[in-house]
């Protein structure tokens, strides 16, 4: 893993002493974006230093950190959840958003709209404890493939970014994902691929109820919306979780738009990274993401200086079983 | 500060190497439950080691951390703002539950119920910004003073609970409030007081807006609860907050009671403690907490095994202002 502990870098063109922070990064303005503004912030006596406590790092994680592509992944669950769950309904037969789901068609289920969303998320979410609902999880988790790259879900996440995680941290940050993605869902393998314990995790959630059972006490998945962090809803995600505000924020889409938003316009050196997939042989190449567009948050990024990765330019890895 | 990086103890007799640990607690039962439970989840080999990850301890705040007589501190802050508002609002004088708050009776508006406190507590939270509202928070900590001890709020904090919290530290757990204060009311002050940072705080909650204005972005806090974090409410925000079933509590009222139950039904070492406020001349004497009884938790306590501090009998200091 490339981390260094050093942030002393004085150009694109130079190296750190030791490992190479970023080996999966070209050199260029992306990089050098982060390397510089990594030095401004841990540099003691720079007027941009921040103390190490409010180093807070937001990453989206759909697109940013883990691929979104050909479905959001917690999609791909749902659908797998239903077809497990099938037998025991067949009702299901006669309903066209379960039908289409069922189906593999989330794309038919989504033009339908949040509702219908909404209800096979319900289904598959709710009426089960959490720890009933981690197991689940987990059991995806370990069975379940990417049906291009035929690994594990958990292993289509973006090398440069897990090196970008741990530089980040090397240098006192601390990183939280920050997700449109049920918290619930993500929280069962974030430590484990990222390195993010659960409790630095903010995400969408549906509301829970404790119960003491005679079994003992109990928390029951409702089916019932409580929070969905994404858009408008992610600065209010952050505020409620973290309850400080990021200097730095990591996005792929138009749902990260005000993220980024607040994290930036505050005095002080503040970043903000778009990640844009351009790399159609080794990832995907869409400005239309399954979570909303990239156009407002491009273009808002063009205005503002923001950072924004060309996949196919600026990473010369994409994917931790590639070859280094 | 009294820390100890090695939990090793022999027994309730014996010291630590160097600096003794936890020296505000008496020597007896109390003070070496928390040794021995320490030393078990630390030791490794232990059949009841746990990886550092998963050492999360919870502390109740009101009456836990800090002292909650003669009113709750933050409907002293409530009653104090009132007072500030009041001239810009003459209806309140002829209003019996903001008359009854403005002559500082924060008991007669409390046995109007729920909603009485509810109209108050959104007056004096809601209707300004996220960041206007710690200004208001930070002033009046830094102006208001306890009316019995002539001290800010601030340094009414239980001295043995702050040696507690920095020996689980050095132990390598990671220590959360969870309380049924404000989250944003407590995040001002819990780092600079209790080495708490604002993101390990779990609190209750009232609904914020973002809004994009001329100016930037803001967060609006709007006069509706969000979520009620005591009594049911304590598992259920650490499950959404810290998503890990934390391995000790800390509290003092039945409003703790679900918490201590959530954390210690499972395997493994698991640790529960109560404090009980026993001790008129340096403290107060009570059953009756401003947000709940003890009585249900005492009970559980002596059925479970739980340790029960009794503050006449086991702290020989209880403020950090009192002479050590």
């Amino acid at each position: 893993m490339a981390t260094s502990a050093s942030p002393v870098l004085a150009g694109p063109g130079e190296r750190p002493q030791g490992e190479p922070a970023l080996p999966s990064w070209n050199d260029g303005l992306a990089r050098q974006s982060i390397v510089d503004f990594v030095r401004r912030v841990t540099t003691t006596g720079s007027p941009d230093f921040v103390r190490p406590e409010e180093r807070i790092a937001v990453f989206d994680n759909d697109g940013t950190l883990w691929s979104e592509q050909p479905v959001l992944f917690q999609a791909a669950f749902v659908i797998d959840r239903l077809k497990v769950m099938a037998p025991q309904h067949p009702e299901w037969k006669d309903n066209p958003i379960f039908a289409a789901a069922l189906a593999g068609d989330f794309g038919a289920v989504a033009a339908r709209g949040q509702r219908a969303i909404g209800e096979i998320v319900m289904v598959t979410h709710a009426g089960m404890t959490t720890e009933e609902f981690t197991k689940i999880v987990e059991d995806w988790i370990a069975s379940a493939r990417h049906p291009r790259f035929n690994r594990p879900y958990t292993d289509v996440i973006f090398q440069p970014m897990q090196e970008l995680l741990a530089y980040l941290r090397a240098n006192r940050f601390k990183t939280f994902v920050v997700s449109g993605g049920g918290v619930e869902f993500m929280r069962v393998w974030v430590e484990k691929i990222y390195g993010i314990p659960p409790e630095q995790v903010v995400g969408s959630s549906i509301v829970t109820k404790f119960e003491m059972l005679a079994g003992g006490p109990v928390l029951t998945r409702l089916p019932q919306m409580n929070f969905i962090d994404d858009h408008d809803g992610k600065p209010v995600g952050i505020n409620s979780h973290i309850g400080r505000r990021p200097i730095a924020a990591f996005g792929n889409s138009d749902g990260d738009l005000q993220m980024l938003q607040w994290t930036t316009d505050n005095t002080g050196a503040r970043f903000a990274l778009l990640v844009h997939h351009t790399d159609s042989d080794r990832e995907y190449a869409y400005t239309v993401a399954p979570l909303g567009k990239l156009d407002d948050a491009l273009t808002e990024a063009e205005a503002k200086g923001w950072t924004v990765v060309d996949m196919k330019r600026d990473w010369n890895r994409v994917f931790p079983f590639e070859a280094a």
